[in-house]
């Protein structure tokens, strides 16, 4: 059986190697930090899809290595600028830039990191993708900034952290595809298919990920991470357990006690299991895998479209 | 005599108005903290000489208003940031972003800035304009990590300094100008020309600006605001005087027994202030205030370029 991924190796070595190169610094600092960034394992994600959907058209790009770079710088910044709100010391097991070096270079990497992309986009870019990618980047912003003026509501509604998630996290993946099959050649109707797939992606991927805060990471610590609920940021399996007529009350009175203790924080896990708020996260969760799949079903079999069914299937949390 | 500034004052009105309408947000505290920032009095510098450079050539652009308006958010963005760094509590007085609503808003809220900012420059510019505002964006994020590289470094030189001060603060300047010029449709030479302008504008604009932390503004508390070298940033005139043969000594001791007290920081100033480092300074602005004259001397004599001379009687530090 052939790994799927192979199909797409040599241009990912690629995009890793443009990242290096084009992140270089005259900077010791930034140029440390950069290599820490890059070496802490991100899955690459964004600028896999980006080169995938780059192949589905019938158009070879020589840009398609630089979007795909883009991309990912794109999601480093946005990463940096979170550790730094989350006051997060680590990050895929790796120290944080900001717990390293402090929040004040935390600060400039994350701006460093956008004006090179910037910079990389408006060489690369043709000017008629220009304003999808200021949109995706303007909803990245209000999605992180809803984020922080709901914190500690338990009034937050379900279509208030769709639509919260949809702007820091989907809009990004979208914006991968619609780049990788402007670039090879895609027709307008194929383009918006592979931008519903990445949003549709994205959600799963997003929504899986805020349910790991609550059942834990089997192929890491097992345990839950209770880190969103714990800093005010509620997701959905809490949102949908507020919700619960009999245990909302206790949940919103445990939640209120900030900042809370280990035995709050057991409580909280158990009743948001005790409210089915995972199996109803899952079942969502399952519901954008299965749109993504019918979005892409009119679009020819080729091993392209094999490794985006393969992403989907790749992102269920472990249960 | 006729105010030379109201020459451009329906122009700098139109801008004001821009700039409150672009940056209308959905989000409640994005609008309370930006209509801080816009009424905290900034003095619209940025936009200011690129209305004024808009009118040095014989076109009439209706982009120009817009233009303005996205040089004072590029600046807004780097103020937000900066206060972060600095840990600020007031800038012109006024209780600064991350004082007010804390350091996460002002990482977003600068962010935000930065993405509205990059939305209106494709949207507005010019295409053949692209390459300088993306550099100049990464020339102020490379002045910014140099001064935070260089803290509490006694061993900086003039050169450096100079280096670090046209990044953070001359290149914005000089786009401004650059980018006016281009609307108004100047030719190659003159573009040039005011661009230079404006980047000798910038340098002398930042020394004075750094003078004042150890003379004080006289307009204001009159007091030196001892805000930089207390906190490791050391600027021209203590770099001049840490060069002084008797006097440098002494003053790298006393920088290095940092936090500095009270007693500390009077000795400080005493030492630079007796090392002729303020002369010094002082003297460097006059010189980059007269190569800015002499810069635009071959341009035609009109009510702007009186402007552009004002702005440099303008910027001397009260001594």
């Amino acid at each position: 059986m052939i790994n799927r991924y192979e199909l797409i190796r040599p241009s990912m070595d690629k995009v890793e190697a443009m990242l290096k190169s084009s992140l270089r610094s005259k900077h010791r600092i930034i140029n440390s930090a950069i290599k820490d960034l890059l070496e802490s394992g991100g899955k690459r994600l964004r600028p896999a899809l980006l080169v995938v959907c780059g192949n589905m058209g019938n158009k070879e790009s020589p840009r398609l290595i630089t979007m795909a770079a883009i991309v990912e710088i794109l999601h480093m910044a946005t990463l940096v600028h979170d550790d730094i709100i989350d006051d997060a010391l680590f990050r895929r097991g790796v120290t944080t830039v900001q717990a390293k070096w402090g929040k004040d270079i935390a600060v400039f990497l994350g701006d460093y990191l956008f004006s090179t992309a910037f910079a990389l986009i408006t060489d690369n870019c043709p000017v008629e993708n220009f304003g999808i990618i200021t949109k995706t980047l303007q909803n990245i912003c209000e999605g992180e900034i809803s984020q922080y003026e709901d914190r500690f509501s338990t009034d937050v509604s379900r279509i208030r952290y769709l639509k919260r998630i949809m702007g820091k996290t989907a809009a990004l993946f979208g914006l991968s595809c619609y780049l990788g099959a402007h670039e090879s050649g895609c027709s307008g109707q194929q383009k918006s298919i592979l931008f519903r797939y990445g949003i549709s992606l994205g959600m799963a991927f997003q929504i899986a990920d805020d349910v790991l805060d609550f059942i834990g990471d089997e192929q890491r610590t097992g345990k839950p991470k209770a880190n969103d609920f714990t800093q005010g940021i509620y997701t959905l399996p809490v949102i949908h357990a507020l919700r619960d007529k009999s245990l909302g009350p206790t949940l919103k009175e445990i939640l209120q006690s900030f900042p809370l203790d280990k035995n709050d924080i057991k409580r909280v896990i158990a009743i948001v299991q005790a409210s089915g708020g995972i199996e109803y996260s899952i079942d969502l969760i399952n519901r954008y895998i299965n749109r993504a799949v019918n979005t892409i079903n009119t679009l020819p079999d080729n091993g392209y479209k094999a490794i985006l069914i393969d992403l989907l299937d790749n992102i269920k949390p472990c249960r």
